[in-house]
């Protein structure tokens, strides 16, 4: 391998005892949706570099004395991307077995991508331990399949919260509608009527089924259903927020054809999905 | 809920007694990848109904006594999905707790949803248990971030083994191309040459960085770098065979820049994942 610049001030490295870094998924929420690795690795870390996306439950579990929340800062400012990126050299470099837990998947729609590549110009070893992507687990424990083949053979997952630096179409919203399959819009609650118009515009019929799913797996899930028309003012009555994904497509109508035997805790209420629904 | 008509000979049910079915993802074959709740789950069945997708490893740590394989008949023929079906009722209906463990998740280009319908259709409580997409978790081990932000906006699934009652057009690679999103394709070595030509007819570049990765996660894991126009040959010299996804985009060239130290298993040399590997 090519030698990499270095451009950071850690000078502690020393080469028999750099430290190893677990770049892990969390999975969606629901701390039994963790993988027995990710669980066993979170145990054995001497470190865990964390933001909130894991959520309460998960990080709860994680005695205090080696959590690390690189989320936000004391001033209540976003930790840049560079400093949780310097953050992990620094800690594998002390000789620290490292565990740096997202939320959903590492590699979709987090930036494990961006701190793999650091790592790796750094002569960090790493390992990549996927998770569950809440993008289908947010679908199906909502009793949508989100490639089910009497509908669809694909499925595309878009995010709605852009990075600010692309420009304005990094998204083709015109040719995702004319895949004919299924969307999942991750980080798109606030953005929802700017991209239903334009998938409208873009010829997709108005009565498309979509279904919104807010924290999904955790204790206070909501559901709210409509179409690409309705789905709005869907969001508005029934107080959707942030974490939430939007399943645009004719799967999101299997929902209602499941909803009454879809069960989500064995020792809870059957209706506990149902909440906020409007199908 | 509206009253289905019950179209099989089950006519065992009785309704204080019925059981009741998790339908479960396995991951991608590594047993640790295997979600708390699926290891739980399997635990506590009294039966579980499963095909070989889970993987010999998964499916080696189930006692014997409780697996009841759906994937082939004695005869050598595949078991028809409503035999599936129809035993997941009669199961239930019997008063067991079932799990019907499939691999990956069972809602991405599994038959969960059709499974689904048919249990909500014979009112039998079920949950569903995502597991992690090899389409997901086959790239993210092998070093490649399907949604890196400097690349894509987006990422999208699709078979490449279509079901042949559809008509041909039923996937639209133009469409999927004009995305500039990543493209997984799952269940796609066999048709490689057919959907590989059909991109570059539809305009993109022929040198885009594709990637083969059969068996993700199992010891046995084997990858092939190309391009859209080499990736034929790739696959024929290296011997990819299924079960694999081919990964078609930019974010595939991120594998070559930190594959050296990508490590898999900690005790295991850390090329392991190169295997194969032409890059």
């Amino acid at each position: 391998m090519s030698e990499q610049s270095t451009d950071d001030s850690v000078d502690t490295r020393s080469d028999d005892s750099v430290g190893k870094v677990y770049l892990v998924g969390s999975g969606p929420g629901d701390p039994e949706l963790l993988t027995v690795k990710a669980r066993r690795l979170i145990d054995e870390a001497d470190v865990v570099l964390h933001d909130k996306l894991p959520g309460p439950e998960i990080l709860g579990e994680i005695p205090e004395a080696k959590r690390e929340d690189v989320g936000k800062r004391a001033d209540g400012e976003w930790t840049p991307q560079k400093y949780t990126n310097r953050r992990l050299v620094e800690l594998a470099y002390a000789g620290n077995t490292v565990v740096r837990l997202k939320g959903g998947d590492p590699f979709v729609f987090g930036r494990g991508g961006e701190e793999m590549e650091h790592l790796a110009a750094k002569e960090i070893p790493f390992e990549v331990v996927p998770g569950i992507s809440s993008a289908v687990a947010g679908a199906g424990v909502a009793g949508i399949p989100v490639t089910h083949r009497d509908h669809v053979s694909s499925v595309s997952f878009v995010t709605g919260h852009e990075d600010p630096t692309k420009d304005e179409s990094a998204t083709d919203w015109k040719a995702l509608a004319d895949t004919n399959g299924t969307l999942v819009v991750l980080m798109g609650v606030g953005k929802l009527p700017l991209y239903t118009e334009t998938l409208i515009e873009a010829g997709m019929d108005p009565e498309t089924p979509v279904t919104l799913v807010e924290r999904a797996t955790w204790p206070e899930m909501t559901v709210g259903t409509g179409t690409l028309e309705t789905i709005v003012d869907v969001r508005d009555r029934v107080g959707i927020e942030p974490p939430a994904i939007t399943i645009i497509g004719s799967v999101a109508s299997v929902r209602e054809t499941v909803v009454d035997f879809l069960d989500t805790q064995p020792d809870e209420t059957a209706g506990k999905h149902a909440g906020g629904s409007t199908a």
